[in-house]
């Protein structure tokens, strides 16, 4: 038995609760994952969503060998009270009746749970272990399905007055200005710049393009953001139009953000990243358009240095040490 | 001889420098301006600025009957180094070496001086003693000859990684998007939603425009924001492109950073305002625009409650007194 086995660092529980998996994970106040599971998510109703994550947790528990956690955190879609610890309510996961956390999931092990939005939890991660551990004023830019941020000034993470900030994905640029969007606008970037957007645009718009390659990309279940941009670099015009408004949507709303909070990184996160088409090509028009003195203090536009599996998961565990550290 | 005579509050001295006079006062740790002066501003050369802060200080100083000041702040144009007590350079007022503040200015009374822009220094006003005492997270925005944000987060200002934070004024909001700007784009808010802009925009579109009214204004040298807005009431087709295009494009921005910041208010300062032409048009915009969330939290867009002549002053004042504050 391992030194650390014998005398094991406190941890917390993180829980990450998405629409189709839950993970669960133990976290040291240093950031270092014990143990973590992952298990299945049922969403058809509020009920078996609530239920899924307690058995979720249940599991994990018992098997988890050491002492027992101090706190519990959970990250999660929608709208939530961090203050209170409540889930107010999600579309995804459908919560319709807001959830004491600490009632619900803490009270049956003598816990507190705290909870928050998954965005928010995403950037506490960056704040304490990642682009935080050098930037005191930072962004993490989520483009995964949708588009959010998570904003962090004076090295704190910026909820707004009621937990409402972040929503970058309703930014206004002017690019597209007729695409609506599901909040009732037109014009926002989100249905202009984000994954689960680019499809719908581009669903809409393949019947106007009959001889798009991207017909094929749908009929194989493929169209998605990585067949766009690679259509865009064979020099389909349907491909190249919805790429070419993503990148300047996103470069102009990006560089309207780093103008107004004078930002010292851009971390990036989510699956549209990945393939790293889009980076180089939003980071040239942030380049061209941020004014000089702003870009002069800011130091990347890069991708997150945390594990894309991990990071909701360690944002939970912060909110739970949160928690613990108000105890204190 | 009352009490206050007798035993006074200890007091910073606070210092407003605008290009056509400089402001000097006593200012308390509660924000009490016990003294107050007015000076004339030479900016004939960066020699001649520096002597006339000098001489409004001096002579502010020789009359001051009570205990010393604890320290001197300012607020200036241009850019400042907040952390390192430098006005590093500026266009208006001709700085182009870079001053030590304490060095040039509190040295020959032994006390330490601090420096931030106008803006910073008025937001810092209100966040002390106006809607600050209210709210952690709120925006002032001004608009006089130019446009510009602080922004408060966590109760916080927010600085950004290098000071340039609050460049409202280079958001891009789509609305005539081939007006250029003086920093060498096109499309900012700025030149459309500003003061200066807006007089300097009406001169362009003038001649296009041969039975406008404002060319009566321009020839009385009255062209300025409030008799455009006065000749759109009127129904004047230039006046009238003028203000909505300003409305819109304030609107629009402003509903992006209330998207993005989630604040509980937003505070209006400069000259712009003054008429109450322009503020529940934007509210309206605001209103139509902004998500459902952000608005719910945003309890009011309204001017400052503090004295247009002081915030300047109090704001320098509370540079001082952060200064005396990382002393203690």
């Amino acid at each position: 038995m391992s030194a650390t086995e014998m005398n094991p660092a406190p941890v917390v529980i993180g829980v990450d609760v998405g629409g189709t998996k839950i993970a669960v994970g133990a976290v040291t106040r240093t950031g270092e994952m014990v143990q973590a599971g992952r298990y299945p998510m049922d969403r058809s109703t509020q009920q078996t969503s609530l239920t899924s994550i307690q058995v979720a947790l249940d599991d994990f528990l018992s098997s988890w060998p050491h002492a027992a956690p101090l706190a519990l955190g959970f990250g999660v879609v929608g709208r939530t009270d961090p203050a209170a610890g409540i889930w107010v309510r999600s579309m995804n996961i459908p919560i319709s009746e807001s959830v004491d956390m600490t009632a619900r999931f803490g009270a049956p092990y003598g816990l507190r749970a705290a909870v928050d939005n998954d965005v928010h939890a995403a950037t506490l991660a960056e704040l304490h272990w990642g682009a935080g551990r050098e930037a005191r004023d930072f962004v993490y830019l989520n483009v995964g399905t949708g588009t959010a941020t998570g904003i962090v000034t004076n090295g704190a993470l910026v909820r707004g007055a009621g937990n409402h900030a972040g929503e970058f994905g309703h930014t206004f640029t002017g690019v597209a200005p007729d695409v609506p969007c599901p909040c009732g606008r037109c014009g926002c970037l989100e249905p202009v710049a984000s994954g689960g957007g680019l499809i719908e645009r581009a669903r809409e718009l393949l019947p106007a393009y009959p001889d798009s390659p991207l017909h094929v990309a749908e009929q194989q279940g493929q169209l998605n953001a990585h067949a766009i941009f690679a259509q865009a670099d064979q020099g389909d015009p349907l491909a190249t139009r919805l790429a070419d408004d993503m990148v300047n949507a996103l470069g102009i709303a990006l560089a309207n953000l780093i103008n107004l909070l004078d930002p010292q990184a851009i971390v990036v996160g989510g699956g549209v990243w990945a393939d790293g088409w889009l980076l180089p090509r939003v980071q040239r028009i942030v380049q061209a358009t941020a004014l000089a003195g702003a870009l002069s203090d800011l130091e990347s536009i890069a991708p997150s240095s945390l594990d894309p599996d991990h990071v909701g998961l360690l944002g939970a565990a912060i909110l739970a040490w949160e928690v613990v550290a108000e105890r204190e």
